[in-house]
């Protein structure tokens, strides 16, 4: 395969990871797997592209699709239906439960880990393809609070055991502000959320000012911001928000809504009420999360999601309710790696290297591996009988943790070496096992 | 979400499944990283796109390469290196290996199972995008070739495991025919290789004639026919290739190799040594394989691979020579799914539904099911406290296997319904585990 006058080199914005690294994200999608089944969420998966009308239909993220096509189209290829890379896993999801809606049973508990794929400027994590983790409920007509609560906890436990170091959960509740928004007379609900939701990024007095510019007097733009300063462990959000004096039936459903969430996640204390949060996609309707990293505030969000009133829109005529949210799987690992918190996993599984002694000791030791494999361990053969320290070397080089020498004369012993402690001993190959 | 005036619809192509089926094919991947590793195999990823000249540099495929492209491209976005989605994952394979040569340790023994892509038009068992999973072990200079023996028994450990139906494991080498046909004076050694490579697709009349449209007399036509129709178990090919009556170093030594393959496969009733096979990729330069399905010969290859020579060619300064399985695992998976051999998987991975009899019991439920998920079971407690039988029909529908009633009153016991046979019985959920 000769490929001249070309370097190979890494593309921006498109990771990708060493063997030993591989090693340890494949353990973070085993240990969200583990997790996500023990609650019940079935995994589906959906191609990596929709047609460009689905994805666009949400409008705004038009600028950060791909679309693709074929290098060299012929005649007779369908024009119509353009194809898009996904660039979120909720829209294939809606498109999914619309498209085999009486397949499916319901409340519907998915979840979905997948490359999506955005193409955005790559910078320190915005990536132009990374997985995303998502998990999901929905039900036909209505869907009980209970699973705001149930996914909050799902997620806490994703995050805690992945070991990525203290996080915060910050959830807020899109009834409430708009509650409050529309009781101060805030005409335009959508924008004003959008400014409030960059509290973060651009502070007080940049929310003030911009929340002047669409036109709100000073007063207002003031009550806005007291609302999303609002910030409490535990139910004390409940009490301070209505201390600012607004009051309407959705304002009190929002509180009443976030106060349910609260209680129930009451034993966790990486979870905080946090009015800021809104989130920029204009379909959610009650619930939003939004996690953090607390040793990397900056670094902004790591899951994210709520709750919203229909998933499959006018794709069918049942109202489909759903609560989801999304772990931003490579840009935690990816931001893990840099701070140097990830341990390096193996370079490869290989648990036990057999030494060759010599080329006709082949056959039998293929067996001796066939048979310590079907007791479960990973078993590779040193693949040319050369010196034992070179075929040492081998396992050294690898990380491989036990070197088993066949006997070398008749009626000698098998012996295993654990190349950690450097411990040579006697050993029955039809029944060793690794200490752990 | 609306999406007014476009319906959900499958995309031709890009298959999808169903809960209960995806179920299935999880299970598949589990069972090749189960028997990939316990060979010592690495698995790695690569980002599922490349530049477009690596993709190209191959040849031949341009066709079938699909192209990303920003759908609102901005000015200073760079148009010099254009990106392809990967076709297979070799080419990938051969950049990681020549871009990280320095952190890779030799032999290299990776797995990688991604999606690819292809803009051909679908057909039956032709998909625009399918799980590839390759096997590859590499190595500096000088790869031993008792690696192509173990590479065939790794995948045939694969299919078996998967429960198919019966396979054959095709096996041919390119030396041999290379040395064959130099032998009888073939000028054009790669054309006439493609086309006996269609013996089985054009039959035996059809690759004489083309083999004459190249420029072959009849007699010389006849004698590539004669080596290409040797179909053999075991080693009984060497002798009825010498007896062919053609001589030569090259071939003599395709000779031995193959000789080397089958011998160290004798144990597997399902490998054959079938010299029809030439595997159209021009790169290999020795042993070459095809897999197939024996109920259904018609569907072509569900596997193959080969010997090459040197995988980062220009790349790298460094020879390195390797040797490769590739196993479709869509491909198969869509033809085990058609042909109804692929029972349906659990719609939901959960082991017991807890029942919710009232709101208040919740919290001490909810702790229930963390405790049982930390016995390692999967457990839903179920949303709502709905009447008894609609809860129980809910884990009927779902295909839940055991509902857990918790005590409907003081001192009373806990009791759990195995849902197949009907049985109830008191249980402890401190240790009750389910029967397998």
């Amino acid at each position: 395969m000769s490929k001249k006058g070309w370097k190979p080199r890494a593309i921006s914005g498109f990771p990708e990871w060493l063997p030993e690294e591989r090693a340890v994200e494949l353990r973070w999608f085993d240990t969200l797997r583990g997790i996500f089944e023990s609650h019940g969420f079935a995994n589906i998966e959906t191609p990596s592209v929709e047609e460009l009308d689905a994805l666009l239909a949400k409008g705004e993220t038009d600028k950060e699709i791909y679309v693709i096509e074929r290098l060299q189209s012929e005649e007779g290829d369908d024009k119509s239906s353009r194809l898009g890379l996904h660039y979120d896993v909720t829209v294939p999801f809606a498109r999914y439960a619309a498209q085999h809606f009486n397949a499916l049973d319901f409340p519907f508990k998915r979840y979905q880990m997948q490359r999506v794929w955005r193409g955005e400027r790559p910078q320190e994590g915005r990536y132009r393809e990374f997985y995303q983790c998502d998990l999901d409920v929905i039900n036909v007509d209505h869907l009980p609070l209970s699973f705001d609560a149930d996914l909050a906890e799902v997620v806490l436990e994703c995050l805690e055991a992945l070991q990525v170091g203290p996080v915060r959960l910050h959830i807020a509740n899109r009834k409430l502000l708009e509650g409050y928004l529309t009781g101060l007379r805030v005409e335009d609900y959508v924008a004003a959320t959008r400014i409030l939701d960059k509290l973060d990024k651009i502070g007080a007095d940049g929310v003030v000012e911009q929340l002047q510019s669409i036109g709100l007097d000073q007063q207002t733009a003031e009550r806005c911001l007291a609302l999303s300063e609002i910030r409490e462990e535990g139910t004390g959000f409940a009490d301070r928000v209505r201390a600012l004096g607004v009051e309407n039936e959705l304002l009190d459903q929002g509180i009443e809504e976030l106060l349910f969430v609260m209680q129930h996640l009451g034993g966790h204390d990486s979870v905080i009420a946090d009015l800021s949060i809104a989130r920029g996609f204009d379909y959610y309707t009650g619930t939003v999360y939004e996690g953090k990293l607390l040793e990397y505030p900056d670094y902004g969000s790591i899951c994210s999601g709520g709750r919203y009133e229909d998933l499959a829109g006018s794709f069918i005529k049942r109202k489909l309710p759903g609560v989801g949210l999304s772990i931003g799987l490579t840009r935690l690992f990816a931001k893990m790696r840099a701070e140097g918190k990830i341990e390096a996993g193996r370079k490869c599984p290989t648990d036990v290297l057999i030494v060759l002694p010599k080329e006709d000791h082949r056959p039998d030791l293929l067996q001796l591996a066939r048979d310590m494999r079907s007791r479960g361990l990973n078993v590779e053969l040193y693949h040319a009988p050369q010196k034992p320290k070179k075929q040492i070397a081998y396992a050294v080089k690898k990380g491989i943790p036990h070197v088993w020498f066949p006997p070398f004369g008749e009626g000698k012993p098998h012996e295993v070496k654990n190349m950690e402690t450097g411990e040579q001993v006697v050993a029955d190959p039809a029944n060793w096992v690794p200490e752990t």
